[in-house]
């Protein structure tokens, strides 16, 4: 790792370079450097925790002084209970994950002697931009080296210390492994995302982990392919043959398990027939956790006699908003197809629901709506790359390419083809006279 | 299919939301619009070649005039032997292709009654830019309904009366089958690529067809992900280890079968060792062809004393040059190690070959070549989806992420993630007591 004074593109180019080798690499030599890794944050603990207080301190002069957000100040803070333990197991977590390169995922037989095949291999070299979690620099270096990637680390400002601490250790780690210096770079100096941003003939995946401000940002100044979502408006339809107790269940932990998460609900369509008999229950149950409803017309009126609500009236805005605060917007809807129009052009492609008994319904619901997750009857927040069993989670994609939902290591991941021949030549094949035919037999992986 | 006087934004919109409804058409009902298209062209043929000859009259005048090439004029013409029973059997082909909509590619048990599943859906709107072959337009429509995907196409104005006249069959054609009106949408107002690049709320995906030029303008004018590749300059490394007639074959065939392909050779890296025992016959055999060798000074003087070469000194432009003629760049290199550097520098990452005998240096130079095909011991001009028996070719991509390489059908799949479920929420799950685990079981496909 180097801790570069370089210019954004002394540290592209020394990135692509190095992605070579990586590539090139073992997964015994990878995996070797992620232990070496672990050892080296173990026995730099104390310097490390040192560090982070140097940023605690200013970060917490700065909430003082009302230019920083406390839960800004408790995400930098390396030294809370299990914060340091979980960063270190994390990384063994990565290095004992099935190594996702060189797999072979397609083989044919093009002709006696003639194999296509195509194998996994690392995309090239990440741009990862991350706000204040210190602890980003440890888990995004194992992924890289893991998939054999090299990777750009931008931080915030805020974290400063923390993040050369912990690269000053891992960079002298990785100088006994076989992974090149130049594989993970830590850019300091700072406003030079504008210019890494440009550097899309060296950098060809670019990684946000922060705000929907910065990923917005972002996605809207480079031509590099960004992996991410700005926005997670999720939305649930709640079917008139829905079981109650099911609904509310599902209902509120969808809006109120994690309120600032992307994958929290924010949109509620109710049928028109449920509204007399399932929204009230709902209602009560989301109040009681301190939920407050934005109403179209007939939503309010069915709730006109439940008690202890609180009810604002809907704004069109509402139902293009997320909230990411105790908010649910409520929309009326006729049945399964409104609602499927509602979320295609009012969401956002992350995670929607359906609420029903009605099993045809819900196969038609998933089908048809375009969104990265679609469940029948399961809370919103299971759209999470542990949750869904991927070991660890680089991001959650609303992209329509490449990766999609929850992204585990296979989305640092491309593949190639690779031909092995005995010297042919195109000119040998075709439909004409005199030429061969291509084999095109599949051969097992 | 629209014939669209309409807004490039209204036949975005209304193509995404035919592509709503095609995402959850059957295998049956998009093979049947296939089906129909085809039936609809054959009735057609005469109305078609009649438009078409317009389209001729027009482009042979425009030629005489020297406003447009001769190569131009041929491959507008519907008419050439073959040409037109080749666009209708490409329709049958696509049809009987493996359905590529559906496949569930990973089913992991998160809890008892709490499935996840992963599952291929198609992209949802496909804008295809293409220049002057008409039989482009059955093609892609035919790819698009086949994986469920709506398509915006806009053709090169030299085909105008063609495109109109083959989409009024398809749009008739299709008027009796499930597929939405607005799912192919051809656009032939003029001048509205920048409009439609600038659509990327509802275009997901664009695939130029056409030249070099007018992808590298897509590529630089859209935030739309696009699919493709502006260059192709493919490398061929000559070790001392090879076979002679073999090195002769392969770099005759890579150079000379097709020199204006994308996957023709345009650089010749030798190694120190064979320039006097390989590049001689090498370059005889090139010669006869007629290539003409750009060499540096050590290649240069090794060819001294061969008669009949049309040698000139190569310059470092030379180096960086996808000529697509017969002319071929030669450069010294001490081994494979240097070679791998120069391709990865020079290279455009599409398909670079490697002729050798040692086994070891091969499977090396396929692992550190960052390219969409690496070959050992075969001409470069396998890469191709045919040759690769994909059944069709979307394109040919240099992309690092999604799809790489000759792109079939499987480049225009997503997929989503699907959870059934019983009503199970997210706050039930951790690590904490009294918290389920999630059982993650790997479920058969």
């Amino acid at each position: 790792m180097s801790l570069t004074n370089a210019s954004p593109l002394d540290a592209a180019q020394s990135a692509k370079s190095a992605s070579h080798i990586l590539a090139t690499l073992s997964e015994a030599d990878r995996n070797d450097a992620l232990t070496a890794i672990h050892a080296g944050l173990t026995a730099a603990r104390d310097e490390i925790l040192a560090a982070n207080a140097k940023d605690l301190d200013l970060a917490r002069q700065a909430a003082a002084d009302g230019k920083l957000s406390q839960s800004l100040v408790s995400r930098l803070d390396l030294g809370k209970p299990g914060k340091w333990e979980d960063m270190l197991k994390g990384i063994l977590d990565v290095r004992d994950l099935e190594d996702p390169v060189g797999r072979v995922t397609l083989r044919t037989r093009l002709d006696e002697g003639l194999d296509l095949e195509r194998v996994t291999c690392p995309i090239g070299v990440l741009l990862i931009i991350f706000e204040a979690r210190p602890e980003v620099i440890a888990n995004i270096a194992a992924l890289a080296i893991k998939s054999g990637n090299a990777a750009i680390l931008k931080g915030g400002k805020e974290s400063t210390e923390s993040f050369v601490a912990i690269s000053r250790v891992i960079s002298s780690a990785l100088e006994k492994t076989a992974v090149p210096n130049g594989a993970i770079q830590l850019v300091t100096t700072r406003d030079v995302i504008p210019q890494l941003l440009a550097l899309d003939k060296y950098i060809d995946l670019v990684i946000p982990r922060g705000s929907n401000e910065l990923v917005r940002y972002i996605k809207d100044n480079t031509k590099i392919p960004v992996l991410g979502h700005a926005d997670g408006l999720c939305s649930i339809y709640l079917d008139a043959s829905a079981d109650q107790s099911l609904a509310v269940d599902v209902i509120v932990d969808s809006k109120t398990n994690y309120p600032a998460a992307c994958n929290s609900l924010e949109t509620l369509l109710v049928q028109e027939s449920a509204l007399p008999t399932l929204l009230p229950p709902v209602a009560t149950a989301l109040a009681t956790k301190g939920v407050e409803l934005r109403c179209d017309p007939a939503s309010k009126e069915a709730l006109a006699g439940t008690p202890n609500l609180k009810i604002v009236d809907a704004t069109e805005e509402d139902f293009n908003t997320e909230f990411l605060t105790l908010t649910l917007a409520v929309k009326t809807v006729s049945g399964p197809g409104e609602a499927i129009a509602h979320i295609n052009s009012h969401g956002s492609h992350h995670t929607d629901v359906i609420l029903t008994s009605n099993q045809q319904d819900a196969e038609k619901f998933m089908n048809a709506i375009d969104s990265a997750g679609v469940y029948h009857n399961a809370s919103t927040r299971f759209a999470d790359g542990t949750r869904y069993g991927f070991g660890t989670e680089v991001g959650i994609s609303t992209n329509k390419i490449h990766s999609r939902g929850p992204v585990g290591l296979e989305g640092l991941m491309i593949y190639k083809y690779k031909i092995r021949g005995r010297g042919q030549v195109s000119a040998t094949y075709g439909e004409g006279e005199g030429k061969k035919r291509y084999l095109h037999e599949r051969l097992p992986l």
